[in-house]
């Protein structure tokens, strides 16, 4: 199945509304079709008669096992997708073995998530409520999760003109959700908070005694901000072309990322990534691993926790014959001169 | 609503005549294209983290206060669009609390357009009949305009092969109608002098007692000029891709304007500007303001005053959005390095 | 009328196959889109308040004055597109003030050709047969031909896949009508010659007593070994795309042959020029005139030397329109920063 | 007959399970569209006055007299294509004076098939079976092949989503019918060995005493291993897009081999050549010859033998046009100068 196959099935069985809010980006969707076209730019040079068996694609993200670098996205609101929302694209992803990183916008309490998973990260926005913030943070330590993922690139949300998702949320699948409890704060006190800063890597660090990885880091100067205070990781994102509509594709973006922080920090990347190849491009450009983001949610809706471990399993298939074809034996070193430039 | 949207709403209560007057550019249309792409191709690199609330668009242009950096550009014959003509398109700047520039070519006389009008400008075009000329400059002076607008780019006008609008104006809104009283000088002193230079310049500025702003400036050297003959803007333009077709899209233009004379005179631009993440691109290259053409003629076809007013007010609030996404906190001090070259 | 309606309304006269093999290229017609392309894609950087009036564009190709550099190119079988043929192009040109260069493949006899034109030169094939291609030279020059443009294109014809000219041409309207009787020599002698070299420049030049134009140089170093064989001028030129498919687009290579022979020939260009805009792109690369083909045809076909007129003449108020608009008072001296490279 | 329509016409005759499997390239056909469009990138510069009579097209390769520089490239399974299957294409190249690189996975007995050909090579995939690829080699040897061409991009086979070939073979026609008779060996030994390496060429060359050829090669430092490991020449080339998808270009990667090998091995390339114009392209970045997959096998399915002599022939024919056109008297002396970069 290709992708553009899966997303035509997932259309097929999906409201409209529901198709058209996930599958959009910001504004004018620029920078949509950016990401998507930025991976395709980049041609391999591979290498011949390699002598390379079939590639191990197992590797480590900070320090935890993984069977794979294609890991799922934070992505908002499964029970739009599938009855068995969050659990069951938890599920799909231990069984292929990936890392799920589950969203604050999760449709379901984090620990029942939890429950399903295998290695998994939370993605966190910090709300205007501060306390409710550390007691996520918190929660997702005390449930397992193996490190934070602070979301960096939206103060507040990117101007989306088409689709809507949140208004066909079932009771009690609301945006707070992930709590798994009624919130009596104000409303405004739940929304995200815009002034938060480079300081909240730490305060975050050492409330929930977890590695932070920031997301949404698009340059070089903020990837340095993200090392001195002390990110274990950083995931060159635009948040999928939904947030700063014209924001730089993420293939066009990682290299100064890379070529900044890489020595120090774990790069992950998202954005546009559809094929084995496409992770290919982004492991040869320094990516340690990268986040699927529509794709799961496209394999949620057409197969549950089934679809996203087949999903998975595909890509990194395509990756392993990708990394053979290409003469790389090793998923964990993939030659920047593996690409040419765009 | 978006751009598209909003031009395929004014079509659709046009003549078909006018609408092409107003939508098209000279010749094969090739920079009316190339101002939109030019913009387009210009790709952002955000900050995460960035930690700033919503930002305050507020800004000066020539010491005069404005509630945002989005102007309206001198558009011709608004009698066209709306039976509230150039009084409605003041109006709903004036609420929306945008620069309104106001055309010689205006269909109606410009001391009852100022008496609707917030902060406003008068684009002038230079006549064979230099007592007109001086009249206009005066009398817009004494009106209450902030400054003149010399139009620099049309000697003669462009070739423009599809639509017309002249033709169709009521009777007493004709091309000199913003004089406000039939005229009985020969026909060819109405018309534009190809001769006018850059001492044109001083001349009106004596007479008028206003800033000079000299629009149509797309070279470095005629910045230098413009700042040599004492004028105390610029605006990048290409008239919207109605004067000379094939001319430099205003994008690609703008950065050696602002490198020549940046620090000395405000520079504006124009053509192409549809969202608010393209103001934000001209003011990330060094524009203080831009001017908005096309689409608030659009505006005013469809809602009168009041559309102008809420396309006005909706560009500003894309732009502080596109602000905030960006990590910039003040609209009037936008790095350079905000954006990619294309 | 613009270019493409043009061509239209010509298509719609003409046999389907005659108008194929006019409008058609070589191979798979990459030259022939990429001579338009480039013209397109050169931007203009106008001058503002350049305070200059109707531009003049009389100017003089190798001392002879015309009243436009834009000519009419050579081009074969005139009678294929009206009855007026040859003689009407001529008139045509003549009425406009425009330099026409006769074909070797005219349909006519060249005296009677010369009896209706104002300034022409005749373009030459140098054919097997010596004697006759001398012929040819000298009768040229006894009918009033200014120069001969020697072809260095078309040591054979190119691989023309499309539609058929000659096949359709009337008795004694064939290949070598423009000698006006019967020839009895080999067919074979007839052809080109594909021996042809830089040495037939001085040879032409010695039996005529006219200066030598080399048409269809793309090169630097073409363009030196023009000079050194005394040549008076060159035509950049790939023959309208005709010859070899994927040669330069002639906007792409005339920089290179006015750098290095501008100072000392004359140099001219063909391919793509549709509109006066591009004629100013031209010159601002530094042509001295352009040559027109396919639409020169198409308006005989539609308007016979009337039609001609028409085209020279409205393409020459575009240029000046375009000249004015651009600050260029002089066509003679159009700067070459006056545009951007592509 | 273009070759459009060449391909037209074997989509109107074959099963189309059959035409897609030979047209499609890999994954996303990204590498499949980027060979055709590289070489079309490529602008010529051709010479005017070249006194250069009818190129002879004959050369050497590897010190094999042929009359054209456009060889068959090894494809698989001709017997899908036409019941004359491989001696027919054979016998099309041996009549055009064509070098015929038959593939290991021919569908007829090696032998028979070189019983019917000219100068011809065989390309080897090295077997899981050493014992069987050394036979191979040997035979080949033994029955006249001047070299082999040993695959160095397939360790396995490419991700390909369109079409199938194998499953429709006859009886007798698998994927080892080159052998000529039933193997017992275990099938997986029959595969691919993904562990072949640059030791290989040497093995192959002792075995067999043929030259060896690597073909796959797309990098300047696995052209360097090619000559270090003892091939004598080495094939630009990316399976025609049916291997790792998002490959280079060949036209893109053959400089880097010229520059790097080309004064000590011969150098050939493949992919996306379909017009004697593309193969001046080719010669012109320093290929001593090219290849033609594709076009071979609509040749074969449409016309048989005949068709591909026509085939083979009509290139011949255009790329001495082309080259007469370019002013390039020597098919083995093209400059690089001939070609501008894209």
């Amino acid at each position: 199945v290709t992708p553009e196959e899966l997303a035509r099935a997932a259309q097929a069985v999906l409201p409209a509304d529901v198709y058209a809010y996930v599958a959009s980006g910001a504004g004018a969707q620029t920078t949509l079709a950016a990401n998507d076209a930025a991976w395709a730019a980049l041609a391999f040079r591979p290498r011949a008669l390699a002598a390379a068996g079939p590639p191990d694609t197992r590797t480590t993200l900070l320090g935890t096992a993984v069977a794979t670098p294609i890991g799922v996205a934070p992505t908002a609101s499964h029970a739009l997708l599938s009855p068995e929302a969050e659990p069951g694209t938890a599920r799909g992803a231990r069984e292929a073995g990936s890392l799920y990183v589950l969203s604050t916008r999760s449709s379901t309490p984090l620990e029942e998530v939890a429950a399903h998973a295998g290695p998994w990260w939370f993605q966190l926005y910090a709300l205007r409520d501060a306390g409710l913030t550390r007691e996520l943070a918190v929660r997702a330590a005390a449930a397992g999760a193996g490190a934070l993922v602070l979301t960096g690139d939206t103060p507040v949300l990117g101007r989306r003109e088409r689709g809507s998702g949140t208004r066909l949320l079932p009771p009690g699948r609301g945006p707070l959700a992930v709590l798994g409890r009624d919130v009596d704060v104000r409303a405004e006190l739940l929304e995200q908070d815009p002034h938060v800063g480079w300081d909240a890597v730490g305060r975050l660090a050492e409330a929930s005694g977890l590695p932070v990885v920031v997301k949404g880091v698009l340059r070089a100067d903020d990837a340095q901000q993200a090392r001195s205070a002390g990110a274990a990781a950083v995931v060159v994102s635009n948040h999928g072309g939904r947030q700063l509509d014209g924001a730089v594709a993420t293939a066009r973006a990682l290299p100064e990322v890379v070529d900044t922080v890489g020595g120090d920090l774990e790069v992950y990347v998202d954005g546009g990534l559809r094929r084995g190849t496409d992770v290919l491009r982004a492991l040869a450009l320094g990516a340690r691993a990268v986040l699927v983001g529509r794709p799961v949610l496209w394999a949620l809706a057409t197969g549950g926790g089934d679809g996203v471990r087949e999903l998975l399993t595909g890509l990194t298939a395509e990756l392993a014959l990708a990394l053979q074809l290409a003469g790389c034996p090793d998923v964990a070193v993939v030659p920047r001169d593996l690409v040419l430039p765009s």
